[in-house]
């Protein structure tokens, strides 16, 4: 069995690798952490997680935990992550960070955007990025994975194989996403309190959100340069999903089942990433608690555009089951253990 | 007294047609028309509109009611609209017709995407497209006003100054829409009832949805020449409101304050439309049973893009509130009246 | 003009009372406070209330204030109100009080269940429990409104006319209320963010909520002598509504068009409570946003059985529009005056 | 592998059974029927069920399908049910039977509450109430069972405690139930479309649910006397789960502590029946997507009641969930086999 900690397990993507790794058979989880939640069981904050009655939070003693865990996921918020990452990854354990720590390849981006300095340079390059449609081979290989953030999961899906058939021009795509409100976390402020989320929607973070630069790093080195992308995110009145629409001027003539050969080309062996039949969209609800990026591919003949609609559910492939997903690769597990969950619908 | 028809009363763009006008000091409903519910009271189908318990609704029978009214409002479906309309229109009669059937100028267009042929080009050249930011002095004189489909309504508003000025270039316009579900009237079919669309969210009529000609046709007026764009609707769930976030790419250098100026100054003096501060962003829950158009306008620079975010609430300004303030224009009341309910928040 | 004051301005009562008096003709407010947003103007925290975004919402400074208007509506918490009522009380100002401090007739009552003293047992005496259906003519003559609460609105207003006629055993009252999210104000607690409401559903206060007392005291007051009640509240995933189920054993043999009669006659000229006709029972939804009590009343025959069934929007009936119903009464104005509005459905 | 027939397999009901039964490691689905959507995929209906893709809906032809299943799931309307389930178990079959067609015991209340008759009163006789916390030996040994019903389930869980130790006076049980909207089946009623429910709460068939006589069935074998209750079920804005508040007079002096034991003791090894620490109380949104009953009991002591709050998932515990929870029980498998799965939470 492998001994997992989770650091960081007091929000909503500690609670769902809670969730996920209870049906995982080759896993036990032997360390939870959180610094606000330490000494109260799980249970306290997640009546719904009663299999964990007896598993207490503890606060994060990197010296005092790091013995009683092969693999470590790290879901502390952005910047926290840093020194606990270098830590586990420095004495030779895995690691698999669900913060931003560790996805920007360069550190001066991340500072731009972070706003804080990346100290461990040195770690940073050995991370791979783990998005397992992208870079399987990697990530096997991997001790260090940095797992994506929601959005760019859905919008990098969504792009890869545009870019990397050249059926798009790289300087006209812009990425539409709405997201589920738990994307921002187990929240005590007013503006995610009920009645102002509810039957409510607007964008934020319009031109600024700190998830561009990761989907640019993608696709940058799926084109071979340097891509910009306008990306915008929106809140929904949902608890889960992402769905993100995609477009992008064509830069030759293409038929809708083109593309689609293509995109079914490209995902089609994939476990989680699943291309609908042509003229099919996706639906944030049909991919609830599930592991599934769903893809619809469209062309609009009349103005020369690629449209692509991914759907993920943004705790799940955008976060800890994408994190479980690595880490069943980096094990060598079967990639599907614990993961096979059917969408919970209605 | 204006007395004024409602026809076809028994969706929610009649249901609210009566809520609003309700307020009205200079209006009279003397009828209320549908076929399916005819010989029902209003208030066995909207209990709310307990206001108007003695209210029946009756069969559309154009002889019968034309005496009646000195008004008619139209809010059958489309294609059902035709006759009718040009009917109370040939004998004189004031006319706002809420479906799509007198929006498009051209007949062969309104064939293309309707799937039917106009029958009455000769009233078709009469009708005034409602949109009083654009048309107000049309309008002012007109007998025969089509009022505004509710994408329409917020896609155009929100890129109209920067057509007009030259901003942005013509064939980069993506306007991705968010819609409510009482957009799709009131519904007796499953993939509207509530446990689908709760939880869910979803992309429909992609790159086929039939408002795109008829934003195409107001932009092409306002830039001089043809203009096609990329519009995708999704469905919220959420019972009101729109939220249409637009991306152009910029035809010149521009900062985001220039911009907020330009649409400032075409926006400034309207009663209905509000550009927010810079920086701010419309929700549509902030605009939930008014008659506004809230609109945030950001530039993104990295990528030379113009960024439009427009909210309105589908059911009064997107429909029925404009009509009201068509009317208000029409027959010399003030623009305002029975229109300046603050919105109901939470 | 009557110079009006909003102490405690910057809740969802509070912000209730903003939208609604905007339509009231006889009344200018003066005065905004809130002491955690004092400085802030009011579309800072609401941009819905654009109308009022010249008002700075101030610190509740008694003496700076108190010339400044000739009404006072108190929305501050439970025990902070009871001071700044006194003052302004004892200086021949108007007083609304939303609070619980002014409601309960016995101080001793008060202090066994919000745990803290009342200091001004002698204004107490003076208060007018302000439910115009019960106590219309001393609330006409009162200086000091104490307003109901929003689950009491709903449950007194439901038991009164079987209490007065004497039709059911006053030891069997069973009250089933479930309320919008609203009603537990402007929260930035987890417990009500979006995530941990939305598709939930539960009870709380068990058998000790505050309005307990509250609603026994306006019962015992109509049987004669002491009633006790079994008051359950709930969560409902909303942003407004009570809607409240009550049992109660009948006392002797009646049939529903009995007890719909007794209603009736309690009811029927109110401008506010409606009840509705045989077979019918009310939804929130259809009186949101309105100052209207809507009633249903049936006989379990089988059980001998009073069933009533009561809903109001816990914002307006339930707090904010009772409280200028109350003002209208107080003034001599048209009770309805700025309570017209039309249920917004859907 | 037993072979398993879902018979009605459309519904709500149906697509919850293939989702359960996807992780169920006996068990091989085989046929599954459906009258309107014969001839369609399952995923054509249900785009979540992807792993059923090549299972087509066939019609439910008795003859034909016989042989091909060892174990008849039917979740067919009321009334529908009677003759088919007869049939498979007069052919030796194993019948599980999720309509009220085989509930009641007495063939003559059936008639009274469902309005027809019931045609085969010796197979009704063999029947088992399928509520393995009541009646799970005779399920062990029976052919035939039927499901209860979503209300019923909760209700009875939450009261037979409390009346085989004879606490309670059985002529003061108040049951008030509050279902999701999924309760309600995949709906095509403008009653049940998104709008109209979304916002909104509302009682219904008060007095006269058909659940009643189902509860009073299997409270009165418990009582051993006849028990009439009032019964009302309301209709919550969520996808999925049942709350029941409960209320009944103390039959003699009691603290909470003294009923939380004796529900601990009844239920305290049961399964999926899980008794709250004292002071707790359920949410339906910890138990959404599992086959669990969350309970809470207090005691008021004021008005000598008690009070018992159940929670469930209505198409898990309340339909699907149990179903297979007693197909476990009739063929000896593990209890929980297929049945583990966390609540998805938020």
């Amino acid at each position: 069995m492998l001994r997992v900690a989770i650091c960081g397990g007091s929000g909503y993507a500690g609670a769902e690798l809670l969730r996920i790794l209870a049906a995982h058979p080759h896993v036990n989880i032997t360390v939870a952490t959180s610094e606000k939640s330490a000494g109260k069981r799980v249970t306290d904050l997640f009546p719904h997680l009663y299999r964990y009655r007896d598993v207490i939070y503890e606060p994060l003693d990197r010296e005092k935990i790091i013995s009683r865990a092969d693999l470590f996921f790290m879901a502390l918020p952005h910047a926290a992550s840093q020194v606990a990452v270098d830590f586990f990854a420095a004495q030779g354990k895995k690691v698999i960070d669900l913060s931003a720590d560790y996805r920007l390849r360069d550190a001066a981006t991340y500072e731009e955007w972070y706003k804080v300095p990346h100290m461990f340079p040195g770690t940073l390059k050995k991370a791979v990025y783990g998005l397992p449609e992208l870079h399987r081979k990697k990530i096997s290989r991997a001790s260090l994975v940095a797992n994506p953030g929601c959005y760019p999961t859905g919008a990098i899906i969504g792009l890869i194989p545009a870019i990397k058939k050249g059926l798009i021009k790289l300087d006209s795509i812009v990425i539409d996403s709405k997201s589920g409100t738990s994307g921002a976390g187990r929240q005590s402020e007013v503006s995610f309190s009920y009645c102002e989320i509810n039957e409510g929607f607007r964008a934020y973070s319009i031109a600024s959100h700190r998830h561009t630069p990761e989907i640019e790093q993608e696709l940058s080195a799926a084109a071979g340069k340097s891509v910009m992308v306008n990306f915008t995110p929106h809140l929904l009145p949902v608890d889960r999903g992402i769905l993100t629409t995609i477009y992008a001027k064509l830069a030759k003539g293409l038929e809708g089942k083109d593309v689609h050969g293509i995109y079914q080309a490209a995902y089609g062996k994939e476990p989680f990433t699943r291309v609908l039949d042509t003229g099919k969209f996706p639906n944030v609800k049909n991919v609830r608690g599930t592991n599934l990026c769903e893809l619809g591919v469209a062309v609009n003949k009349r103005t020369a555009t690629l449209i692509v609609v991914t759907a993920i559910d943004n705790l799940v492939k955008g976060a800890s089951g994408q994190a479980v997903h690595n880490m069943n690769i980096m094990m060598g597990f079967d990639e599907t253990e614990a993961l096979n969950a059917i969408a919970l619908f209605p």
